[in-house]
């Protein structure tokens, strides 16, 4: 047994190694949940007092069994509370006063069953802080570390599966996926030290749970399940601390689409997050995201098992045509690359392979590997020293009598250890998977599964060592105009955006046609004329906008139109502005809106009239750079014509970049006081010449 | 045993249900693949005749061994062969002499190796096909009939998993796919009959044999592997008759990748085959497209356990909350709706679930199962009439010690059986699949396998039910201009397509400005001047389309500095076009090629100058319908403007999905004449304002 530093919080070590734990509602029947963590403390070796609690009994499952958590000889460090109702919360008023320090309530009816429940619910937790003591659930399956013993859990899975510990913590709010999560690990294969459900979270949360268990040196590996992120800073903290110690975390984040979000609603009232806003979290924190427990445990295989891959071009290797046809399309599906491997690495391996087998990408080395099993060593080491090859997959369809499945494994093992270099097998026969996982190589059922962990493992070392904007030393000017819960006009919100550094487009305001006239006339170009109100923020939805106006008799028209439909609104403070005409390559916007979890999120792409109907926007979370924001630019729809095609010149995407960043600045200097900022459409000019903002709307909180 | 009907072709019965089978180079060594016919045809039960041949030897595996195929006491009507190079081939001469019916070549070393196999292989099918013997490979596992017991195979997959008879038919071209997907369907517990590999095909193909095992009465369902497909009326034929017979066909085309493309043909020569043609192929005849092995299993198990569903809507039913959320995204993520149940569903749901289970969609019944294990069939049986419920989903991540799973499986058995609905089953847990399997209920791993098949299934339910538009009476109207090879000019081309009824811009053809200036000023609107020579397909490229010109001076002005382009270009004979500048929505753009294979495809979707960029379109085979179209629109990137956004009026789609249907007519009656058609851009009008086109290029073959 390891010695574990849980040096984040005495309460949270208290949970995940607790000198003591006391079960109130113990029962001698290790199948009933009151029975059941006894039965796996003393199974598991725990080495801790265990204090079963139940009035009824002398002794439960060979442990004296006592009246109440007062009677104890000495105050329990951890008590399990597995009795119903009102008894629950009477046991955690008695526990807390007694001075226990952590209490994990499984008993359910709480916040989960509606408002009554949640009252319930509230007066417990607040029994509970009163006294400082710190509480796991309610609804909660328990915690579970076998690294020491302290199973304090219900769960069936272990008797299911047999528990092995390792270097992984899995950590949910669901106590159905920590179980199965456990479970797919175990049939791959992997140690697990701890499985923690957090259930309702009236006290504990998943990230308090997770930064613990990083404070457990053995631990390498951190999944989570959680359908609701409302704490960021708290995640932000732990993912700092596990790049710092090389700790490696993945999660899902369910209920990302909207059946799924009213899904997770109805489940654990979780509050929806904006899923575009996660990934970019995520991405910008270094958690690699998983779709489903599946996805989260091969991830987890390979993370443990591989190093991660610093480019995305694969080399294919099998003894199947077919397979190597199945994987480069799944290879290519994915974004990675097969591109052929370098004319002396040919020559190398065609010294190896028969004259029919092909030494391109894939490199099929055909049935002449029942002839000699060697062959899958041979190749490795040929195509290890290839400049282009940043990942390896094995592909073996087939492999019955005949073929030396050990002899592949070992020879593979060989190579990894020798070269460091990422190998992975996709296997569907459980023997031929078994002996490879044996030697610690990753093994996937199909190419699909091999190809999208290649390509998520080459994502995350990319945000691993992305370089961090350094945003530190950005001065808070202050804003001008606009007061609380206001809109500002689009002359102010462009003045704004100005005060910024955003290039805008040059204007006057003006209240009547005479100064339009006198603008136009000295402008000497076709201008723009809108009508400027802070109470009509969608102006051209009333047909405010008049465009490409080129003559003295046309600005009169328009003001005389224009003047007429804000009569008509009942907008008595006409103004107007006015700016020269701008033509630009494309539309694009940029954004920010206030997240209540995350703080400012920058929104940008595909801008002008029908910007929400496209869809073709992006996310980042500030800090970043402008590199960043390139990076994003190259996953729009429009991404195929910023380069310039068929004859265009290339876009100033730099230029936009630039303005993004500027912006995301600004909202992070500014974010107690702005609520929203909409610059569309911003005129994307040919590289070199810029790109203007010629309308905005901005809204203070 | 069951009676076959092999009707299609006499040769191919003889290769399926052979009454007598030698085999040459047949070995007393069962693992030799001389000796794995033998040992697998007396294991099976093959009740014809069995003669090995090998002159070295008396007995071979308990049955005389005979020196020659002519020494044999009759013709034998399979012979498998299994000798080296020349041998093999001067073993098909004798045997093609001898009048045997068919041969499986097993040897390799032909075709595969390159251009000297390749002359070797010819050599050998020619000395075949001179005596109308039919040959299966060279380079074939072999075939395999569980029916009746003709293994005239070598695969070491029977050994690794035990046979076992059923509706199913595997043909591959590739040997090691074959025996791959068999080995993935007999894990699912589902019965296959026939196991068929094509090798270099150098006679017989994938297309003939499912044909061939389409006459035997007890398949269900025949899956296919392709690396290339190039005889469309084969496969074309095989649907017709399995559609008309109620037969499933599910097929993997691999190479869809570029990367892909190329290992295919480094693997068996493919032929490259446009992938969205392919698509398009498929969907017409009711084939329904896998990806790769697992994903055609999961197909196939579904296919034959359950009906299709009508409907994208899918009920969700688990014991764990988060699985609920997770199997709602992914229903999601796969186009499929999870709606609510009605209110008297709901209603009739809350008298079975406590209080605190979700009765909307997903019905999260909690561990309330732990208490009453019959709640699942309750479920069922409350949701199984609500009108809104096309499929069933029941998630099941966790069941352990408590659970009655056997009871959960026998309710949803007699549910299906008494409802007929669509009822899958999620389970990793082999003791939970193991039971539904065994009540015919297909169960797949994950929430993501399960709706993405669902939904695949309610696509093939709809490509199964689609009307096929019937194009039996196009008139075959000649085309008056353009000779073989040639390219029309723009007018020409416009021509062309007015007559096949296509809405074409008005225009007058000139060859001088004073023509121009004439038509300006009648023509009262701007117009478009553009040089019109069939030497010059992309004219826009050389700055020869001059748009909205509206003003005398600038008609001449065009004239002049285009006369001096065309100079320039070495035109001597310089013509215009000239036409009123048109208006639309939205350039969308309509062609045809003719595929080699697949004869006239019509493409349409985005147009404009980006249409290559932008990639924002869609494929068609003729005959389909204006439906069919409206069906593809839906499917563009563009899609969510075409109704209408942000007071636009909608598009005329109607108009656009007419003119696809004529495009479609006019090529397929012209198919023998035309190489390709482009119309780009057609300009798409408000609704009820039609279409126009404004450009054309047409090809002659």
């Amino acid at each position: 047994m390891t010695t574990l530093l849980y040096q984040s919080d005495p309460s949270l070590a208290a949970l995940l190694n607790p000198s003591s734990v006391a079960i109130i509602g113990a029962s001698d029947n290790p199948d009933k949940i009151g029975g059941r963590p006894v039965y796996y403390m003393k199974k598991h070796g725990y080495t801790g007092k265990i204090y079963p609690i139940n009035p009824t009994r002398d002794i439960i499952q060979g442990e004296k069994s006592w009246g109440s958590v007062q009677d104890l000889p000495e105050v329990p460090e951890l008590v399990i509370i597995a009795v119903a109702g009102q008894a629950a919360v009477d046991s955690v008023k008695a526990c807390s006063e007694l001075g226990v320090s952590a209490a994990i309530v499984i008993t359910a009816g709480f916040s989960e069953t509606g408002p009554q429940g949640k009252l319930l619910q509230d007066r417990m937790s607040s029994l509970a802080s009163a006294q400082g003591m710190r509480i796991v659930g309610p609804n909660s399956q328990g915690l579970a570390n076998f690294g020491n013993g302290a199973i304090a859990c219900f769960s069936t899975m272990f008797l299911e599966i047999e528990p092995g510990d390792g270097p992984v913590s899995v950590i949910s709010q669901s106590g159905g996926m920590s179980a199965m999560i456990y479970g797919l690990l175990r049939n791959r294969g992997i140690g697990v030290r701890h499985v923690h459900a957090t259930g309702n979270e009236a006290d504990i949360t998943v990230g308090q749970l997770a930064m613990a268990s990083l404070h457990d040196p053995d631990i390498k590996l951190i999944l989570m399940y959680l359908e609701s992120l409302q704490n960021a800073a708290e995640l932000a903290a732990v993912a700092a601390l596990a790049k710092q110690r090389g700790v490696a975390l993945i999660a899902i984040k369910s209920g990302h689409t909207p059946s799924g979000a009213q899904a997770a609603a109805s489940h654990t009232g979780a509050l929806a997050n904006q899923d575009s806003t996660i990934n970019a979290f995520f991405e910008q924190h270094s958690i690699l995201r998983a779709g489903d427990p599946h996805e989260l445990v091969r991830y987890a295989e390979f993370v443990l098992r591989s190093p991660l891959p610093a480019g995305n071009q694969t080399v294919i290797v099998s003894n199947s045509g077919a397979s190597c046809v199945l994987a480069a399309d799944a290879a290519e599906d994915n974004g990675l690359r097969v591109l052929p491997l370098t004319a002396a690495t040919q020559n190398k391996l065609s010294m190896h392979l028969s004259s029919f087998a092909t030494t391109r990408n894939p490199v099929d080395i055909t049935a002449a590997l029942l002839s000699n099993n060697r062959l899958f060593g041979q190749v490795l080491s040929c195509i290890g020293n290839d400049p282009k090859a940043d990942s390896f997959v094995i592909d073996i369809p087939v492999a019955g009598r005949g073929y030396d499945v050990a002899t592949f494994a070992e020879d593979t093992e060989n190579f990894v250890s020798d070269s460091k270099k990422t190998v992975v097998v996709v296997a569907w026969q459980p023997a031929v998977a078994q002996a490879f996982r044996a030697k610690n190589i990753p093994v996937f059922d199909d190419e699909a599964q091999a190809m999208s962990t290649l390509a998520a493992a080459h994502r995350f070392h990319a945000s691993l060592t992305r370089n961090t904007a350094d945003w530190s030393a950005i001065p808070g000017k202050p804003i001008a105009p606009g007061k609380a819960g206001s809109i500002l006009s689009e002359a102010d919100s462009l003045d704004v955006l100005a005060s910024a550094g955003v290039a805008v487009v040059d204007y006057i305001r003006c209240t009547d046609a005479h100064q339009a006239v006198a603008y136009w006339q000295t402008c000497k170009r076709p201008v723009v004329i809108k009508a400027c109100s802070e109470k009509i923020p969608h102006k051209s939805e009333h047909g405010l906008v008049a465009l490409a106006i080129d003559s003295e008799a046309k600005v009169r028209e328009v003001f005389d139109s224009q003047w007429a439909t804000l009569e008509k609104l009942g907008i008595r403070d006409k103004r107007w502005v006015v700016a020269p005409m701008e033509n630009g390559l494309f539309e694009f916007a940029a954004g920010v809106h206030m997240d209540p979890v995350f703080g400012p999120v920058i929104m940008a792409g595909t801008g002008g009239k029908y910007i929400e109907a496209l869809q073709d926007v992006f996310v980042l979370i500030p800090p970043f750079s402008i590199d960043d924001v390139m990076d994003k630019l190259c996953t729009l729809q429009i991404a195929p014509l910023l380069q310039g095609v068929r004859g265009d010149p290339p876009a100033d995407m730099q230029a936009f970049a630039e303005l993004v960043v500027k912006l995301g600045k600004f909202a992070l200097t500014h974010s107690a006081s702005i609520r929203s900022i909409d610059i569309n459409p911003v005129l994307i000019r040919a590289q070199g010449l810029g790109v203007i903002a010629v309308d905005a709307l901005v809204e203070f909180a």
